[in-house]
């Protein structure tokens, strides 16, 4: 009956079903327009559904405008529905067989087997259970307000920073913290200043949006600021404590002349401060907001000491900046979710963090010195680890060697994963005798094998080694 | 001694204590560079502490690059660390005093009294000991696997839509899919086409990225699409199914200029459904989607089904722009924290929405109907309802009348909140006759009261009424 097939056991109603068969066939034309439908009491007939079912598929059918109806007269179909249809095209699969990765040195994965997840679960539940109403609504770009107090207590059992709650802004990770800065802080024409070697991800988030970049050389301590004194910029990313991905601590000097600048011309420095946490040796790096707090902007993340999917960061953010900030949040994402935050609030204020934090610290500092020592054992003088007192990686340079696509093609197929330093750099014709090695994640005998398969594959081009 | 006091019971360990203190008074060139540091044992003695605490001090001050020291020489303040301080000014505090707001119409709030919060902790609790740890690593901007495979059976059994999973996206909310999708299909020069009246916050996505509007009238039927057959556009946002903030329906006949003109032109279409589930009389209004899925992108949120505080919500991306929406994706925010996705596809899988949104329409649908006959009863023919066959909100409109600045003041005053319709126009001199008013949260004595009270200062100013 008019090529219309209903499937009686299906979740969609007969109704609907009959709706949306005469719309298709409207809309590609089969049915033209002016064209009378059957009656209702002929059609139910036909399909043997109840002329009630019927009326209610035209009545879908006259209030969405498919059909124009007279009393008296039949359901005529409305002008100007067909549309000549044009499928989009699908881009290929792109899709390739890859070797499995066996030992997988990617960095920024913490270790998430020790995590202790039954205890989260059970402080997740009592979060959402005490959370009253009005916290489930909108609330606001600033975040919950009971986990910017316990952060800020955080932030001064950890560091010794003493922020105001008032100042600090949740995100979503630090990647949005980074994101909403740089369309708070860009001044049109003058470039981010960021260190070379950097992470690629901080690159992107400034050159999607157009803006120019001002590279800093990086030494063993991190960012050459002098190159800012005859520069005027939008801002300055910089990550002083274990600087990404060479592992110096800025010292003092490169510190207060950076203030000073930032002071002098009016610029903020951006300070990622990503995995300070886990230092092995020494008293924790302080961070510069410590020494000026008027023109530093503090980003911190929970990706690291918690875990990533938790997608919890924040920001200290001057108050100049704050109205901004919020205007840019509203209308990225509102704000994030409350669950997350409300369950991060009760595990820092039950110390829950320090403990993990300190348990982790040293489960990290055991695989650190399993896999230097691993190097020294395998490599001896050729290799030479860079930034290996804090994080969650290493950079292992290998002096007199070049590290291209080939190799990582090569350790790929090997099953191991490794990232040349280039990739981090802005050309690719620096530090090529660096490798770098994520390895929080990795249980000990992965970290020995992988040394072990690396080493194999690096004597087979320099068998010096 | 030094000028340094030490808290015993602090938070702050002893030794750091003490290399705050010299750091401060470096920085703030009150030790001066050159100037060498009390040695170790005398510090020591005059500070009453252990000799160790303060070398930690001096570690900390020398690893971090305050001091230099030689063998058997005094430590020395580094070169090069006096900072000139300028404070930054902080914004004035521009809170004022205001009337308590008793009867709050505002718009998008849902009443989550009626939420199963009990259930909901319960489910939290479930997913998040069920997780496996590989899903609270980074899992990619993509969205929760099971989530977007439980939203594409909800779509079909609530909106008789067939999308395939792997073309929905979560995103934190419907904003975010809105911001996303203006930097994804932004063509240089090329305007956005809004409706005229609309959502300011999509206008304020659009505009705050510095790209042009282009807008199209709106009358009791939606959006007049004829506007955009000689144009060329980046893309159109529309509501079609429920106007916002107008209530029409969009009728078959524009939908399918609109998509004919999308296929033509190459444009694409994003389809807001945001409070479709709602729809007091007759059948659920189709998506735009079900009519050509090659050039809309639906945008769906549970803000209003579930509560704001979620943020989730999803976006169906035709495949062409999966690759840009991923980047974008990415370098934003990463992905959604798993947690709420995880516990909102359990809420879908047991069918707990179903029931819930069944449940909610009833209680919406009562108090609309005590909303429109509170109206009827205190305003008579001096007051006509627009788009109140859906959602949680009317237009109310007072023919011959005109709603100012002054009458939302005197509202203010009286503790009624109301938004007269010009806020939502490209100029304020349009549908100055409209009042919008929400009313999903509040209850039915709340509805009964506010509109007494809007009657009274109406009244004041029309006598007639």
């Amino acid at each position: 009956m008019w090529g219309i097939r209903l499937i009686y056991n299906s979740e969609i109603s007969l109704s609907r079903q009959i709706f949306l068969s005469f719309m298709e066939r409207i809309l590609t034309g089969e049915i033209k327009q002016g064209e009378a439908l059957p009656s209702t009491r002929e059609l139910a007939k036909g399909l043997g559904v109840s002329r009630n079912t019927v009326c209610e598929a035209y009545d879908m059918l006259w209030t969405e405008g498919y059909i124009v109806s007279r009393q008296g007269a039949p359901s005529r179909v409305a002008n100007g529905l067909h549309i000549k249809h044009k499928k989009a095209e699908s881009p290929k699969d792109k899709k390739r067989e890859q070797a499995q990765v066996l030992w997988d040195f990617k960095t920024g994965q913490p270790d998430l087997t020790h995590f202790p997840w039954q205890l989260w679960s059970q402080i997740m539940r009592e979060a959402a259970c005490e959370l009253p109403i009005r916290e489930l609504e909108y609330s606001g770009p600033k975040g919950y307000e009971p986990l910017c107090e316990e952060i800020a207590q955080w932030l001064f059992r950890s560091r010794s920073m003493e922020v105001s709650p008032e100042d600090i802004f949740i995100t979503s990770g630090a990647t949005q913290a980074i994101r909403l800065l740089v369309e708070i802080l860009h001044k049109d024409g003058q470039p981010f200043a960021l260190e070379n070697p950097s992470h690629p991800g901080i690159r992107t988030v400034i050159t999607d949006k157009g803006y120019p970049l001002l590279w800093m050389p990086v030494d063993g301590q991190g960012a050459d600021i002098s190159i800012l004194k005859d520069k005027e910029i939008s801002a300055v990313y910089v990550t002083p404590s274990h600087q990404f991905p060479l592992g110096g601590i800025l010292p003092a000097r490169r510190r207060a002349m950076l203030l000073s600048l930032a002071i002098e011309k009016n610029f903020y420095v951006i300070e990622d401060d990503y995995d300070s946490e886990f230092r092995y040796s020494g008293a924790p790096i302080s961070p510069i907001y410590s020494m000026d707090s008027s023109h530093v902007i503090y980003v911190g993340t929970f990706s690291k000491t918690m875990f990533p999917a938790l997608r919890l960061g924040f920001a200290v953010i001057p108050k100049p900046l704050q109205g901004k900030w919020k205007h840019y949040r509203n209308y990225m994402d509102v704000q994030n979710p409350v669950f997350e935050q409300a369950a991060l609030a009760k595990f820092l204020q039950k110390r829950k963090m320090d403990k993990h934090v300190q348990h982790m610290r040293r489960i990290y500092g055991e695989k650190r010195n399993i896999l230097l020592s691993s190097i020294e054992h395998t490599f001896g003088p050729s290799a030479h680890p860079w930034g290996d007192d804090s994080g969650l990686h290493v950079a292992l340079q290998f002096p007199g060697m070049e590290f291209g696509y080939q190799f990582v093609r090569d350790c790929r197929e090997t099953g191991i994963r490794v990232s040349p330093l280039p990739r981090y750099c802005l050309t690719q014709t620096e530090h090529t005798d660096k490798l770098l090695m994520g390895y929080g994640h990795l249980n000990h005998i992965q970290i020995q094998e992988g040394i072990r398969v690396l080493h194999q594959l690096i004597k087979f081009n320099n068998p010096q080694v």
